[in-house]
């Protein structure tokens, strides 16, 4: 039995599509115990799954990162067959898949020879053309591990400074390592400054995300330089824009962060404007084969 | 149904004792989704459950500290009947449990109104008496999260460490913080220099493990001089003796970390040895109701 919610009608789980409330998994997933698994979102929009190789790609990669044996490849039909299953064959949604290195007795080190655990749902989801919310966040100690390039379900350290974010009446918390902007709980962060747009290197600092990559090709593809270096905690005051991007979040202009008021109400900076438009409109043509 | 493997006969599951490979809970559960929730290890003896409270009461602040609504008090008896159910009553056992945050839509930020799941299980297990183990270890890059203090299931940082001490045919991984030596995977390590036992401070880069605790109290009653402050990477072959603690692990004497040999055979440090035999005293009277 499900508490009430938002949950989605089915579940793809180790090649079954079931009803959700029956989706169980033994308490010996290694997922369960020690958060050892790797997952991946993506949205399904009118033109099919938006970059859905690239997410794809992204998974394989840190399945292989974390030595979990699976083939990526062979989800391909059993996603198409989620979503007819799920009902949502024509229709906006988003693909959520989880996929964790499989059930053992509790051991740390890798057990050998088991088949890992593949969990996978699909849920009606409505993306806007444009994300015109302004955003508003805080920024908060960076005290994750240092390997946010793993896409992990280890997610203590982003949960518990997402919900320092909710508390404090904000939709994200930027996070702080060493005196610099790393990214959000759960989006990465691009700065404008002096015309120029800048983000984290993609080092293990950061999750590298799907639209982060999009972004800097359309940085390239609009002859807009793009520097990808840390921005300091204490020059959030003299940069000019703010933004985050995500698979759900898309671009999202930030008002405010932290202490420093980019925006009073709707605004939003000219590059932010021309990036998030540009960005819509890769909405219109397929992504779906596309590698970044 | 379970694969080949070493798993207890009966699983406690949210207030009911059932069979293993019965024992299953929802895919949505924030355990599996994000890593969210505390665990803890402890062992019954000849005498009762080892540092019983100890271990409650440590589960109970890790709890809170991470906002799971859930009082331990509640799994005393619980904790009896799933021994007894076991069949384990007057049987050496380890007692494995784990409450997460339980079951809701996918979101980052904590749920409200959801009831904790809880989880346990007791498997037959066998403490020597006195660990007599020389114990080979790697050193390693310690870049798990900074709030190493929570006994968290979020734990992917710690099994890929321990893997690679594996893969090395070690049996433990010694985790370097900055040029500090920190813990170990899954135990916490001591030093004995000019006569000084010298352990890390209990603050955020480790876990304030039980038999640590235990430690710091038998120095006191031992006169042996205590202090508690990082060892560095450095400093490693200019100490005398290394031991790691554990539930499982108890003290284990340390032959081997990284380039510097302690010992060849089976010999032990004189302190290492004192404290070994004194910890293993501890074990012929009943400290279940000890507050540490």
């Amino acid at each position: 039995m499900l508490p009430k919610g938002n949950f989605p009608q089915k579940v793809y789980l180790n090649g079954e599509i079931i009803a959700s409330e029956d989706a169980n998994i033994s308490v010996f997933d290694r997922g369960f115990l020690f958060g050892d698994g790797i997952y991946e979102v993506m949205v399904q929009l009118e033109n099919g799954i938006f970059y859905k190789k690239a997410h794809l790609d992204r998974l394989q990669e840190n399945l292989d990162k974390i030595g979990i044996d699976f083939d990526v490849d062979t989800l391909y039909p059993e996603i198409d067959a989620l979503i007819e299953a799920s009902g949502l064959s024509d229709a906006s949604c988003l693909i959520y898949m989880q996929i964790t290195r499989g059930t053992a007795p509790r051991k740390h080190s890798y057990p050998k020879g088991i088949a890992a655990s593949v969990m996978m749902y699909a849920l009606p989801f409505e993306l806007p053309y444009i994300n015109t919310k302004n955003m508003k966040a805080i920024t908060a100690n960076d005290f994750r591990w240092h390997r946010c390039d793993i896409k992990s379900i280890s997610l203590l350290g982003n949960i518990m400074t997402n919900e320092a974010a909710m508390i404090a009446d904000c939709d994200e918390a930027v996070l702080i390592r060493d005196g610099k902007v790393t990214e959000g709980s759960h989006t990465n962060i691009f700065f404008v400054k002096d015309s120029k747009v800048v983000t984290h290197p993609a080092n293990e600092h950061i999750l590298d995300g799907i639209t982060r990559k999009v972004l800097v090709q359309l940085c390239k593809e609009l002859d807009l330089p793009l520097i990808e270096k840390a921005i300091s905690f204490d020059e959030i005051p003299n940069t000019d824009e703010a933004f985050f991007t995500g698979t759900t979040t898309q671009i999202a202009s930030i008002a405010q962060l932290g202490e420093h008021t980019y925006y009073d109400g709707n605004d939003i900076g000219p590059i932010t404007k021309q990036l998030r438009e540009a960005f819509a409109k890769l909405k219109d043509i397929d992504t779906a084969d596309i590698t970044l």
